[in-house]
């Protein structure tokens, strides 16, 4: 059957590439290659091709692509960024139908579903091929990605006829390509990050089975023990059922005892019985809970940091390969070594990043051309991908307005002296200090008129300590949106917050106010961020920010197969009512099995698998507020279905807490331990040197502490002092620096360590080599990068 | 008054010291040197010293003496096992006494405690002299140990003084100074391990506090929030109580929501009101359980890391400069390098390690002195400190008994036929086997008389095969006791347990039926061990066994110092009733307090403060068996004595959980990755070369698999085959190998990771400098070691 199915992608594939249909790509694409200079005429072929190699090292995509101009136009169209939104469109939609499909939150009838759903997966098919189209033939159908999209489309496509036949006869069967959807999102080439963790999941797998078989072990032996010990003993739990008389129970019992949901309930009868048993109960849970849990966080790590150090080798090297092969083709001979004109370089550089500024430009070209030879040697060629990685912010210093409309009254002694008051610490301080009296206010009674008033007493202050620094700063430099958010996120919203009227209780909708509410306690962020040693930690926090998304991702991959199984299996079997309803029925959950059950007593009825939402919210709760739940949920499923339901939940806690939290927490710690031995990369110093060299620079504290115009003055009046030469002149008024660390990541810095370890001679193994790295592989022995990796 | 107490402890001190204490001890000492050949006749002054040096190094005890014949003597016997031990009993007693103190277990009057108390404290301060001799007078004075001790003695003293006054007139009051007992235990120089420990906790400490300080903070803000958004909705919990209307309360709460005891009880009012407020709680425990907890993890770890690699360079440095003490005291020069004779050495070695055999004496020098120049080099003679720290069996091989007696019958072809079956790999597999099925059988119900007659069976079938094992294996060899424990733990046990006739039903004690249930069970350890892949992880959970002891010292002395401040807090309050008992207050616990209470309904009243063994059992359950009790016993104790009690239970919850469970869990990671990282070390290497070289190696794999006899017997035809020089023929019969792996643990794989990357010409930095070593030191950046540490 793969064989024939096969085929006969194969054939479509051919077919659908003969009948034009890369014609009419190919056609559309020379309207929307990127940037200005893209149309044929102002970009030579071999430019495009360079810019193509460039701008795949820069954003570390990994695929070999042809090098024909066909294949080249296609592969710009490919990377463009309407058809990944499109792609992701349809990922969206399709992952969304399950909202629509029976059981639904929203039903709507299978014809639509069905149509809907063949259109999201004639736009794979089409995005599958027109990745084919650029990619290599043998490249293609080696990438086990394709392989899985293509299989996923044949089985979604059989499961639909089935379905839609059975349905036809009225006979309600199984949708269950429903729970293969997140493949197409897994595999797609854009979800690079996500990809990677589920890599990181998958190599992890084989090491973290043996623990868990030993895991396992332990605990049947505990079992078995439990079983030997309690089960003579004719012992009662509180709820008077019969104590471990039944090794299966016992054993899932015991399971949920590492999760320490029903600790210290299960040991209770034991306990009362005799003191001494409670050692067993001890002695499990060392071994169980702490000792294998540690065990397993050890393995998921281990793996995790060997991966990880794998994983960067291939970038580097790839990007390395990319480089090269971009510098191959632009490269003349000039004297006795290859450089690349700095002509080439400038039309290389506005290709691929068409919005940067010219100064920008210029500020790369000297990092890039130090000796200003008029060409950029191998090396400094090759380091370009890393400096266009790096976002430099230039700020455009102008005067104050109020300066320029009335500078007599400005430049006033008085005005003066409100500026230096406005710039000084103090007056940071005194507003911190204000700050935390105002959250000391929002603890008391609300209803105290006194206090009440206090609260407009901190309004106008605010308002105050708003205008004064308008009328010190100059406003687009206050507003500017990059610094805005850099550092002013916690004023943003204090801003945002101070003008909604404080008595926001005259609103009619509750949710505006309940957001204000917790915008006005967001305020107290400010205070910790301005303590130096808090920052390093709020740093850190906030860059791994961006990679918990990818966590986000994988765990929704998670969520979405085990919510779709879980609604084929539970769907309707626990049912909601309203509290006031009181029927016999909504006490039982709409289910007669529950009566007298801990989950309808604890009000578990609207924890069920009745609809996406819903099942997203168990498996939610699950994760993230898990122990009472678990014991509960298990065991009220079990009792509406089978006992074998307790599985469902044994494996979502082993995929979702043994895995996936141990990468979490794996990936936090790696981070903090790069964090803890961050120093600046190498290539992000030399920007920085060029930057100061030229004068343009702005330190961070400054900016922070609000002295910018200040330094500004200063520096400004140096490079009028000395005759600067013409670049600098056209530097002018221009301040640039490195925006922010939200870069530096774990990823960027390690690869980044990395590539500084490779002799820049060096050009790594060949692309074959690279593609085919085996974890274990010949990523080169540097102490120094193991120890960090 | 501090400054008073110090002149006092001096003069005591010196007076003491003048007083001949030190005559008698030094008079005793002649007679108690480790070892037989420590007379001064036998053994020169300077091969004391030596071996002083020496010992020193072996064990890693990091403390300079003073190298004059008397301070030698009063070495050896402050190290000697008779002095140790009664210093540790001393310890006990001191601890033992809260059990006889009021609140007592075991009730003595004030009188006989305070003695025995008295007894101890002069124990204690008699070693500390004897300690301050032995040492020099500046290291002595500038070590904090011996202030703490010093300090701790006298405020007893004083506690003692206050407490029997006011109780010979009959005012109670608080001896609080029984909470500092454990200084003495962790104080002294012999619980190396437990001070490490601490150490690391310490240094830990000003790094977590900063992030404590954030978690704290957005616990707050988080509180705040929740004021804010639930606090006017007029909300009721299950329990009917006001809802988040208090911010102490609130806040409270949230805290033990970070532990997810509370949960989801705690959300569900929010919930119920609107489903969107849980997502209030989703974020607050991703932010506060998962990525706080991981910080906290990370800040931990990077720690242990750091200060680990610090303290095994402080270790590895100062081996190295007493063995380099003890060369420069024995050397001599021959040619133009200095050496010691072998005669020195072998007089050394004999001092130092009196037990040691001949053969493994002689297995030593062959190694140290490799061309047999008749002398030790420096080079060589500094690894003297590893090579004893290496533990080398060696077995007698002799021939089976019944082979002497009736050697035509056992060597007939039946008898050989059943030897090589039972030697076969078959054989250990197929009781592999007949264990499972035996575990399989405990399972069922054992009131079936078949399954009891099938037990009979096992039964049999395993004295079998001890039998044929018997019979093909020398007795001797079989039951000699390190081979046997070292890998046959679990057949000891069954051994053990198949001793016992199996109906142990007509056994009156319920106990020894338990344990021989349990031990039953014991026997599917074996299976496991047997399988290579779990072999692995098995060992290193065995590795880091010895050293779990060192965290149950720091979980003893943390135990204790809050046990004592909870009976002096809650002594009394809580009174557990006989079940049987139905007066009033037993529901209640004996505190109409606890009327109604969550408490008093969960039957908690057993958990108590009311002795040292019910309060080391209700911290024991905090710990282990965490979750739900958390909430209760603090709820609980709050009612019967102050709000404030909740502190209690909070700061035991931080130092435990976030403290030493992450110590704990970084040391088990850091004892995986160095188990990874598993390469034999150099010292240890050298050892098994010469082992095989001299013909007298066994592989511990043919061992395990019970081919010993099978292996010797061909090793032993090799070495009658050729002709050996005498040193072989001295070593015919004796079969060396390494000692198990179980001296590998993390400190003696760092350390002698950190030696083979010190130069033998190292001497390192000065003694005062090794011992002055801060954390952030001198240690060298050495890239390998760096990478593991």
């Amino acid at each position: 059957l793969s064989l024939c199915l096969f085929v006969c992608l194969r054939w479509s594939y051919s077919l659908s590439s003969r009948l034009g249909y890369s014609g009419t790509i190919s056609a559309h694409c020379n309207l929307c290659l990127p940037g200005s200079s893209c149309s044929p005429a102002s970009a030579s072929r071999d430019l495009l091709l360079a810019a193509a190699y460039v701008l795949d090292a820069q954003y570390n995509r990994n695929v070999p692509f042809e090098t024909s101009p066909q294949a080249i136009r296609l592969y710009y169209f490919y990377n463009h960024w309407t058809t990944q939104v499109a792609t992701y469109f349809f990922i969206c939609v399709d992952l969304a139908l399950a909202l629509f499909e029976e059981p639904a939150l929203f039903p709507l009838p299978f014809l639509a579903t069905s149509i809907a759903e063949i259109l999201c997966l004639t736009a794979f098919f089409g995005r599958l091929i027109h990745f084919a189209k650029i990619t290599p033939q043998m490249v293609f159908w080696k990438d086990t990605k394709n392989i899985c999209i293509m299989v996923t489309i044949v089985l979604t496509l059989i499961d639909l006829i089935i379905y839609g036949s059975l349905e036809s006869i009225n006979v309600r069967s199984v949708r269950w390509s429903r729970a293969l959807r997140p493949v197409f999102l897994i595999n797609f080439p854009e979800s690079r990050q996500i990809r990677r963790a589920f890599r990181s999941l998958r190599n992890t797998l084989p090491d973290i089975l043996y623990v868990f078989l030993l895991f396992m072990f332990s605990m049947l032996m505990f079992s078995l023990m439990a079983l030997k010990l309690f089960g003579d003993r004719g012992l009662k739990t509180a709820e008077g059922s019969p104590y471990f008389e039944n090794i299966l129970d016992i054993a899932f019992e015991l399971y949920v005892l590492v999760t320490t949901a029903n600790s210290p309930d299960i040991m209770m009868p034991a306990y009362d019985f005799n003191w001494w048993y409670s050692l067993y109960f001890i002695i499990y849970i060392i071994i169980n809970t702490y000792i294998f849990m540690s065990v397993f966080l050890a393995v998921v790590y281990n793996n995790y940091r060997k991966h990880l150090k794998n994983e960067i080798c291939k970038l580097a090297y790839l990007k390395r390969h990319k480089m090269t092969a971009a510098f191959n083709v632009l490269k003349v001979k000039v004297g006795t070594e290859f450089v690349v004109e700095e002509a080439q370089w400038r039309q290389l550089a506005q290709v691929v990043a068409p919005d940067m500024s010219s100064a920008h430009l210029e500020l790369l070209l000297r990092i890039s051309d130090e000796g200003q030879k008029g060409h950029v040697d191998k090396m400094n060629f090759l380091r370009l991908a890393d400096l266009l990685n790096i976002q430099v912010v230039t700020i455009n210093i102008k005067r104050h307005p109020l300066e320029a409309w009335m500078p007599r009254v400005y430049q006033s002694s008085a005005s003066l002296l409100v500026q230096k008051m406005v710039r000084h610490r103090i007056f940071v301080w005194v507003f911190d200090v204000i700050i935390l009296i105002n959250a000391i206010f929002i603890t008391l009674d609300e209803k105290n008129p006194l206090i009440s008033y206090a609260e407009w007493l901190f309004l106008s202050l605010y308002i105050i300590e708003i205008l004064l620094k308008l009328y010190t700063y100059e406003p687009r430099a206050y507003f500017e949106r990059k610094q805005f958010w850099n550092w002013n996120k916690p004023k943003a919203l204090r801003m945002l917050n101070d003008c909604v009227p404080f008595p926001a209780r005259e609103y009619n909708s509750q949710q505006i106010l309940d957001i204000v509410l917790i915008l006005r306690i967001l305020r107290l962020l400010r205070v910790i961020v301005s303590i130096r040693r808090f920052r390093v930690i709020v740093t850190t926090l906030i860059n791994i920010g961006p990679a918990m998304l990818t966590f986000g991702g994988l765990v929704f991959v998670v969520y979405y197969v085990f919510a779709i199984v879980g609604m084929e299996v539970f769907h309707g079997k626990v049912r909601f009512f309203d509290p006031n309803f009181t029927a016999p029925d909504a006490l039982v959950c709409g289910n007669p099995a529950l009566q007298r059950s801990a989950f309808a007593r604890g009000r578990y009825c609207k924890n069920n698998f009745n609809d996406l939402a819903s099942a997203f919210t168990v498996l939610t709760e699950l994760t993230v507020v898990w122990f009472l739940n678990f014991l509960l949920l298990a065991d009220g499923f079990a009792l509406v279905t089978h006992q074998a339901a307790k599985l469902y939940f044994i494996l979502f806690h082993i995929v979702v807490v043994i895995l996936i939290v141990n990468i979490f927490i794996a990936f936090v710690l790696e981070a903090f331990f790069v964090a803890y031995s961050l120093e600046k990369s190498e290539v992000e110093t030399a920007i920085e040197k060029k930057i100061q060299e030229l004068g343009v620079g702005i330190q961070e504290e400054e900016l922070q502490d609000g002295k910018l115009t200040d330094h500004v003055d200063t520096k400004d009046r140096g490079l009028h002092g000395d005759d600067g030469d013409d670049k600098r002149k056209a530097l002018k008024g221009l301040y640039c620096r490195i925006a922010s660390k939200k870069y530096r990541t774990v990823d960027a810095l390690l690869q980044r360590m990395f590539e500084s370890e490779i002799a820049p001679e060096d050009e790594g193994p060949s692309l074959d080599e690279i593609l085919n790295f085996s974890p274990s592989d010949i990523c080169p022995k540097n102490p120094n990068f193991k120890n960090s990796a």
